[in-house]
């Protein structure tokens, strides 16, 4: 089991090419497509759709990133073992939510032109080099047949994240097509739900929802969505753009029971 | 077989979890995607791409609508067999014209969690219950494994239509990439075509054509589409633009043949 | 093996249904999407796509294209056998590439309606032609038993381009999701890389570079692309914008090494 996961998009025939490759030497290979609409060049979608979706496949399976901007520059190509599962990307912070979550990750070079095709291109690696690679994987190649271990990976940084026993401040690190701003706060304890409240810029919300469909319509509301993170929502509505939210914006979740008082 | 038919997109990686979730628990499940860019939360065009399309696939498929407002909220989820295939949706109508043509489905409610993931969030049920519950009904579990036999799902709003002997009265419901305007009129008698005017607000167009291509460049022209219905298409151009037309617009075919004179 | 190569998009279902026909006829049939997003119509995008693509997949592999303004007028579709793969397509030139790469490709005129569904519509024929004839070639049929082999099929009209010792004029024939701005003009000798100019419009660019990232942000370079055709790129930006450039724009390459003085 294969999965591609690229900002390629799917109107110039990259990711069939890539599948065509990788049925040329794997012809039994399922592929399965994560996502090829991330935002040109954006690392961190990439990481965060990864990050929501590796688990749910097989173990075994490998997952493959080509969001690659320094793609025919010296930056390097990892192969990566961690939870199981094998993960192929560049060296350049795409993984970073594997590599926090798998301290004790394997992380090797891929170098061994054996697995390359003959001719690698400039500017296509995911033709040239991922998908051979992918495909002798999914075939029982071993990572350590490609190249030497290495140590001095580029983790990448992860989103601001502070928690006191009263407050947790995260940030806005996605939007989905929804429109549903996805912070990277996650769950928060269950007695503590009905009382905390959710401030993004000026909008404070109150208390976690259940359900999207548990909020008044125009009204934000907030809940742990399926990414187990903090979301905030606009039931059948778009929070992105009702809310003018931004990735990077920040959100702080206060866990003090307040008694106000008029 | 199973077809994956979704307001999802195709950027957050939904689908590819989906499809995670169902491999592994039937590594040899085909998965065919039917649409993921349904308008979020339209149930009307879910609908009309489900009748279209489920037909053309192999007696016993499996074909799973994720078209959800109300996921989370208190609505059923239903098993559906009916013309030699399985339906799994939310219980909200968008199995509309499954249930017109096929009176005697047969519906069951979806609660045994045997077949769910584990875990299920309140936010992704395509994932949590729809993924897995489809895995098992393509390995040949019954629906009535699923739960209660039901009467009483929502079977939906058609769209409008009244005939007469010299009149049809129906409804824009569709508009698909090409601009092409869809009706909910069916087939009209071959005897009758060159007579008949069709209506659409301002704009009468007189005659079916046969294809697109026969039609004036900028011309509307009114045909019988691939669906069944009636269209009105604009031959290399875009209809629903140049008429500016929206679902629920009323389409009026007059059948009497016109002797006009000056 | 088939591939799918269409301007329907991923919305209406239309892909999915010709996915339903085929696995009706070859339940093991793999099928790979090249892209469906060509825009509507548009038959060099087309062409340009399965050019780049085809010769990944192995031998045998059947290619379907359905970029077909015409369906349901008088045109033809043929198959073709060329380089040892097939191709289905309308005949209308979206196959000028394999055309002039192969002149010795077979091309048959597709009329057996043995091979197609019993209904046969005036405007989807890539469900009741294509996709039936595509499942039956990837079972083993010949092309010869889907009609008369032909000569006058057409052949279709190649972009513009010169050369001379110490110029080549080409023009732009396709952008890609990035914005690189792809020409026709192939592989420039090594030894020459470093000399040569390259103009577009008013834009100048001084030698070859080796990949995107290695050019400055914002300024344009010229470089081979995957394709193995000269392309003019911005480094983490849009060429296609940035220089406001149409299909058709002529690209002059000056061969000659320039001694300039002051």
């Amino acid at each position: 089991m294969i999965t591609l996961l690229t900002d390629f998009g799917n109107r110039d025939g990259f990711v069939g090419i890539m599948k065509g490759v990788i049925l040329n030497i794997s012809p039994s290979a399922r592929v399965v497509d994560l996502s090829h609409e991330i935002e040109p060049q954006n690392l961190s979608e990439a990481a965060f759709v990864l990050r929501n979706s590796f688990k749910f496949f097989p173990e075994g399976t490998v997952h493959v990133v080509v969001v690659d901007p320094g793609v025919g520059s010296g930056r390097r190509i990892v192969c990566v073992s961690a939870a199981g599962h094998l993960f192929l990307a560049p060296d350049n912070g795409v993984l970073k939510f594997i590599f926090a979550d798998h301290p004790d990750a394997g992380v090797w070079e891929v170098t061994n032109k054996d697995y390359f095709l003959p001719e690698v291109s400039q500017t296509f690696h995911g033709r040239d080099i991922f998908s051979p690679v992918a495909a002798y994987l999914a075939k029982g190649l071993e990572c350590r047949k490609l190249g030497a271990r290495i140590r001095d990976y580029i983790k990448g940084e992860l989103p601001k994240f502070e928690a006191t026993k009263d407050r947790i401040v995260g940030e806005v690190i996605y939007h989905d097509r929804f429109g549903n701003i996805i912070s990277n706060i996650p769950r928060i304890r269950a007695e503590k739900e009905h009382a905390v409240t959710i401030q993004l810029k000026n909008h404070k919300i109150q208390g976690l929802a259940k359900s999207y469909a548990s909020g008044k319509i125009d009204a934000p509301i907030a809940l742990i969505g399926s990414s187990g993170f903090l979301e905030i929502a606009v039931n059948l509505g778009n929070a992105r753009q009702s809310l003018n939210s931004k990735v990077g914006d920040e959100i702080v979740v206060d866990l003090k029971e307040k008694h106000e008082k008029g």
